[in-house]
């Protein structure tokens, strides 16, 4: 990870950008630019998108005596490569691509162009998404405050490179330079393998007797809320990254393996000598929670969480927050318990440890029911 | 799943009440039962845990001619058994026990206590805590609107059971009926298995270069997010539900393989012509996540996400609040987004899906950044 040591002498972006793919993230993209004042070109196998695209004030459609300075590819991931030779081999452009695995489309680029045209790609991926997809979802606040991964090859011009970074400061985003290899194992841990994590949890849900999930709480919730993403999308990434996910795949097998000795073995009796215990195993996922950046890329601040009884009907919320915001605590975190059976959520109120207790007697003050 | 059929016919809890173990929970469920006006007696190890519920008015330390209606066993999973022989061989009440998982403890109590004693047990557990522990963090909300599984032996007397249920209901929660072995078959689904998934992930984090931590977003947050509880708590809960536990566990490690085999597999060449392909096994997860009950235990209600750049300082998200409360749209679920880098949280408003235009449309003419 490399800080942007001089945003000074970074390129400007002037434009035309030609925006490749007006879905979620290309369509964004576009906005963005387009508020800025510079031109944009959108380009789309769907008509349809291009227009839509249009219609919301992302650019107009591409004309074939277009120059652009920056060309930006949004496409699904198995179309990626494609589009990036197009792209290089089409314009004098500095190229992007989106795409949420770098390695498997750079050696796909790579094998085709060559020397002064291969030195103008440098692929980024933005850490944004939504569970929805297509222009209209689209929204140029996206990526504000977002990761943003830049993965120029050896190669790249240095140039390209700082037009991508402009890009990416230009969305509201943060960059962070990485290598293509070491940004697919990265996201294979952070974003594949939870995902893949929800999705077994998830698929022994679908066949569960009713009454068992009647019993579901917030835990369960949590950890499988991302299984509900897009398969075909899914498939396609984990594919174009299938070697890092295996490797991961590999180790938490062989993790599960531990964890399924130390559950059947006696308390007082461990499996093996090297093998961990289960309060070793359950201590390890204590540190891996710890290991995640807090809010705004520092480290974790102390935190505690209060928690409040809201009736679940419009205004409540409001009251409470309203209340929280004259007692002058900031709130860094919210959840709403979807509680089965009867009109009253809990709701968590995550702020700074020693903020909780002013807040806890100021909202009983006003005759909010609380708990720690 | 028993629903009650006529709660009229409940016995009525007249107390007195006496819990053992004033940690988080038997706090809590002394604290209603003080606020109903019943007289409620205290037990724990810890003196100190008796004199700080006894100091929050939940009810006084025990003496020896105290003649309990109901006795609930509030102690940890490793200590549950004795303190309900205890409490079935020292008095005459009913006595219950709140513990995560059931048939490993009766069977240890049958085996010491018959007859008449035994049908005065009926186990069960509320489906609420904390990542808090101990008297102090209690409350008598904890378990507003919660599921809270009531589990009789064969041989429990009803009016045992009803007076269980009486509690259950005095407490604000749902009971929900089942037998001690299928509740912990779907504990181990609903909580247990998440649990370790959740503790799997986030072990991978532990070692993790800071770099790839710093792509972290909201889904690795929320999938890990339970792996920061207790491990010594864990660990007794695991090995007293070790054989459900392992049962799933195997069937997850097959479904793993399975998933090893499908990323592997080039995409037209699937592992073999019974091997589940990628798609497949995603899909599955959408399904798993589509059965967990809604909010209000109905079926889960169409709903939609409406995303609002809100700054990061007191009060912005009462504004926020205060202006949706105007607009009159319910809110289901709130996600604060943890962003890296910059000021600026993207707060995810879960409204019916009938309301997200109305909404999006307000909250824009009052000059908030959205996006769908």
């Amino acid at each position: 990870m490399t800080d942007l040591g001089d945003e000074a002498a970074l390129p400007a972006l002037v434009g035309p950008v030609e925006v490749v793919g007006a879905g979620l993230i290309g369509t964004s993209i576009a906005l963005v630019c387009a508020r800025l004042g510079i031109e944009v070109v959108l380009r789309d196998t769907a008509e349809e998108n291009v227009r839509t695209a249009h219609g919301l004030g992302a650019g107009r459609p591409v004309r074939p005596e277009d120059r652009p300075q920056l060309v930006v590819v949004a496409v699904p991931p198995a179309a990626i490569a494609d589009a990036i030779v197009d792209a290089l081999q089409r314009t004098d452009a500095v190229v992007t691509d989106v795409g949420s695995v770098k390695a498997a489309p750079l050696t796909a680029v790579a094998a085709r162009v060559a020397g002064a045209d291969l030195a103008r790609y440098v692929g980024s991926h933005p850490m944004a998404g939504s569970e929805r997809s297509g222009p209209l979802a689209a929204s140029a606040a996206l990526f504000d405050g977002r990761p943003w991964a830049v993965t120029p090859h050896l190669d790249a011009r240095p140039d390209a490179v700082g037009l991508v970074e402009t890009l990416v400061l230009e969305c509201g985003a943060a960059p962070i330079r990485m290598e293509p290899a070491e940004h697919d194992r990265a996201v294979a841990r952070i974003s594949h393998l939870p995902h893949l994590a929800a999705v077994l949890v998830a698929g022994r849900l679908a066949a569960a007797p009713a009454e068992h999930l009647a019993l579901s709480g917030q835990g369960v919730r949590d950890v499988t809320r991302v299984a509900a993403s897009d398969p075909g999308l899914w498939q396609q990434i984990l594919e174009a990254n299938s070697e890092a996910v295996l490797d991961l795949l590999a180790e938490v097998r062989a993790d599960l393996d531990d964890l399924m000795s130390a559950v059947s073995a006696a308390p007082t009796a461990p499996s093996g000598p090297s093998a961990p215990g289960l309060v070793e195993i359950l201590t390890r996922g204590n540190a891996g929670t710890a290991a995640i950046p807090g809010k705004h890329g520092g480290p974790a601040r102390p935190t505690r969480s209060v928690f409040v009884a809201v009736p679940d009907h419009p205004g409540e919320l409001a009251r409470l927050f309203g209340d929280a915001g004259e007692i002058g605590v900031n709130i860094e975190d919210v959840h709403i318990d979807h509680d089965p059976g009867r009109p009253v959520g809990l709701t968590e109120l995550v702020v700074d440890r020693g903020s909780a207790e002013q807040l806890l007697a100021a909202l009983e003050s006003r005759g909010w029911t609380t708990h720690r």
